[in-house]
């Protein structure tokens, strides 16, 4: 490493976007993918795991028109290749599946967990890259294979913590929305590409329902609207009677999924399209509910519209109901934290022929955020018995009772800083969050004892003990130096029981 | 996606030098990475993750001099910034002490698992991505920071497997080589830019001991050496007497670390680094006996290199002792599986104050190919229970039946592909690795009845049994619908105990 003396040092900061984790968020991350990953294998999905790296040519959707694309990727060329990262991991499967078909069982259940990274504006929550999980069934038509996600979905949010009431999926179909919007004369089944622009204000419109309610999402779909900032969003200009439709469709649930089913059928009735996708959805009502999924769980609900444009059929999320402040102090829901849907034309781009398939990913920092913020996820590591040093020239003295009580099963580490100031270790052995603190100084060494130091108790005992209680609760023993291991355990068992 | 009719069809590959895990290797990997963890978590060292992504700037080392930096990195530029993937888990370690370090315990013990990314030619077995799983203390000048991470390194080695004999930890110090140098005339303290070039040629050489033997290295220390195919290889060119220390040093290994000790300073007294160096082998050398390890298990080894440029005192490797055939068939040592060495100023060049850092990195794929290669590695995950499908408007009942089993926390799954062709679901179920297939045609429905099919006992039977045996041990038994669970609860545990 060749260095001028006066070039300028390099700044201690990862990338804008980009984070880093320290343990405790890693362990509840790990183990709330774990429980994801037990109801995945549970219902027979297989892991998988790509490599983050793709040809721009497999992910396809960012094809690269100018020299250096930079719309949403991270990529670069190699030789002849544009290489980049993958965006999402259903992309990748879609290259995996077609690779490996006559190898894979048929239909082909995976599921895949790993980061994700996408070249957007960072901003605070924003990061570049995050991590998903996914679940898909490749290879199957049967909307038995969307409603195994749904419930699936369902399951894992119940597994991970989430009560039932807190958490919804909900489920809608693209052929429905088509359906309406034939029927609304926005959709021509023999000219898809006309309307393109009307038909992409009213989904934006349906996907804001949540937030701007019936008279937003009207005034979207007619003239436009102005926010309460005085900015002006251009509405999608239709007429009275073609709002009225959308707005229909906007009221459809009914109080059972049959009666909404009957509503859905009635709006579409004019549109082919439109009745199989009513159809699908009834399909996959019929098997959550025979499997005894209420509609607490699994909701069939027609405001769910799901950015992805590949998405042909169902699209389902899963969105957490219980409230929170937004940043202007507003309470609101905490929102999506899973979304997917039926894609069946991902895997033609490769193959030439249609490979039907269906998924769901998972976004994992958002549910993880929700779990924290229920206080379901565990945010305590314990530290390691911290050995101290009295005497630089003994640390194999140090080292060995590190040795004997990591053999017993107890995390433990010797002191490896600076030794002369003794209040430094103890202020170590606390940014350790250590519950316990060894002192062997020489005159322990000569009488053949260790003293074992309560750091939790002691803790306690600083803020809120008797004069009683500091006395008849010592919270520093001395014990025979051959009877470490077993006082060190029955002090962390004190201490279990206690907390 | 608008796409051209006659644009050709992206290929289903990954690109060159990356590839797939499917599950096996995805559970083999995580139990191996697991116990790995507990040793590192047993030793106090935190879990820390960064991400993929750094500045080219943090990294340090491969600063782009022209316009497209491709010696080893994968780097694109964003704006002003060059940004590059990971080569190596311990540059971010570096970044993040720097960042962070008012936060941190001081000394700070981290441990990180995770995918580098390499921009070289890839080969047969050579990948550009793989994982590492590193672990480091960050702050400690301790000779005791070293010591633990030798033994830490040994522990991991047994935890995952590797017995005994099979495995050796060896260190050696940068400062012993240079102590080496300085008596052979090559190394100038106040000059240490002289003799690079012939340095370099000589630990090259020493470097090889273990293929090349004395007799190789001996030529490569002087004229050069001309190899099996006539490859010539040019030496250092030293002088008889020159190579004479360097060959001495090479047989410093006495029968105890004492006599190799007392070897090694012998051969360095005319250098004061060398007997710097010497004095830090001997304290990690105390350590590690006085703790009960073997010099079968942890041996000071002058043979002992390692690449990198960063390190400035010891450095450590771990290797496997028995014995694999090479692409020749020639049988050679499997080799090191990790490696490491203290690296007092990788955090200068953020901070301009010496931290003195020490740590190891396990390449995770090499010791996963050696414990598969040892029979270490766990290979079997019991697929799911196959429910076929024989009537396709019955999908309730059958995905029913997989909801049971799930609740009872057995792996199943509902078989989702065309039902037509019976056939074809037993050859679905045989690809999955199931156990147990159900079947419920009308007529066990009718009956209030189902078959529970045994595919392990099925396969065994259908290979080797008598006709006695196939008589007494039907593979496929009728039950009542209701006893479903229970039925197949009970042929699992019987092919467990079979098993």
């Amino acid at each position: 490493m060749a260095k001028h003396k006066n070039e300028p040092r390099p700044k201690a900061l990862p990338p804008k976007g980009f984070r880093d984790y320290f343990s405790l968020d890693i362990y509840a991350r790990s183990k709330m993918l774990n429980k994801i990953s037990d109801v995945y294998h549970l219902y027979g999905f297989e892991k998988f795991e790509s490599s983050a790296v793709e040809t721009v040519e497999a992910l396809g959707k960012f094809l690269p028109d100018v020299d250096r694309p930079n719309d949403g990727v991270f990529a670069w060329k190699e030789e002849d290749d544009w290489l980049a990262l993958r965006y999402d991991l259903t992309a990748p499967l879609a290259r995996v599946y077609a690779q490996y078909r006559n190898n894979l069982p048929s239909p082909y259940r995976r599921f895949s967990m790993g980061p994700v990274w996408r070249n957007e504006k960072p901003g605070p929550g924003r990061f570049r890259q995050f991590y998903q999980c996914d679940a898909d069934t490749v290879g199957s038509s049967n909307m038995a294979a969307d409603a195994e996600i749904c419930t699936m979905l369902a399951d894992c949010m119940e597994s991970v913590g989430i009560e039932r009431g807190d958490y919804i999926v909900r489920i809608n179909n693209r052929k429905v929305l088509n359906g309406i919007m034939e029927q609304a004369g926005i959709f021509d089944p023999d000219n898809p590409s006309n309307f393109l622009h009307e038909r992409g204000i009213v989904l934006r419109a349906i996907d804001k329902f949540d937030r701007l309610g019936f008279d937003g999402v009207e005034k979207l779909l007619g003239a436009g609207r102005e926010d309460d900032s005085g900015d002006f969003t251009a509405g999608a200009g239709l007429t009275d009677g073609q709002i009225e439709i959308v707005l229909a469709f906007m009221r459809a649930i009914g109080t059972t999924s049959e009666s909404t089913l009957v509503n859905l059928l009635e709006l579409v009735k004019g549109s082919l399209t439109g009745q199989v996708g009513v159809q699908e959805l009834e399909k996959i009502s019929n098997l959550v509910t025979g499997q005894g999924y209420g509609m607490d769980q699994i909701l069939l609900d027609p405001s769910v519209v799901r950015g992805l444009g590949y998405y042909t059929g169902p699209v389902y999320e899963a969105e957490l109901k219980f409230k929170i402040k937004d940043e202007k102090g507003r309470l609101r829901q905490f929102g999506s934290v899973a979304g997917g849907g039926r894609y069946d034309d991902l895997v033609k781009r490769f193959t030439g022929q249609e490979v039907p398939a269906a998924g769901i990913s998972i976004g994992v920092d958002r549910l993880l955020a929700a779990l924290r913020m229920k206080k379901k996820s565990d945010n305590e590591i314990i530290g390691p018995v911290v050995v101290t040093v009295m005497d630089k020239g003994r640390m194999v003295d140090y080292q060995t009772m590190a040795t004997e009580l990591r053999n017993a099963g107890i995390r433990a580490e010797v002191y490896l800083g600076n030794p002369r100031n003794f209040g430094n270790q103890l202020k170590y052995a606390d940014s350790r969050a250590s519950p316990i603190a060894i002192i062997e100084g020489g005159d322990e060494k000569a009488a053949g004892v260790v003293q074992i130091k309560d750091l939790i108790l002691g803790a306690t005992l600083a803020k809120k003990a008797t004069l009683e209680e500091w006395k008849s609760r010592p919270s520093q023993i001395e014990c025979a130096r051959d009877d470490l291991v077993m006082q060190v355990r029955k002090m962390l068992a004190e201490q279990a029981r206690e907390d």
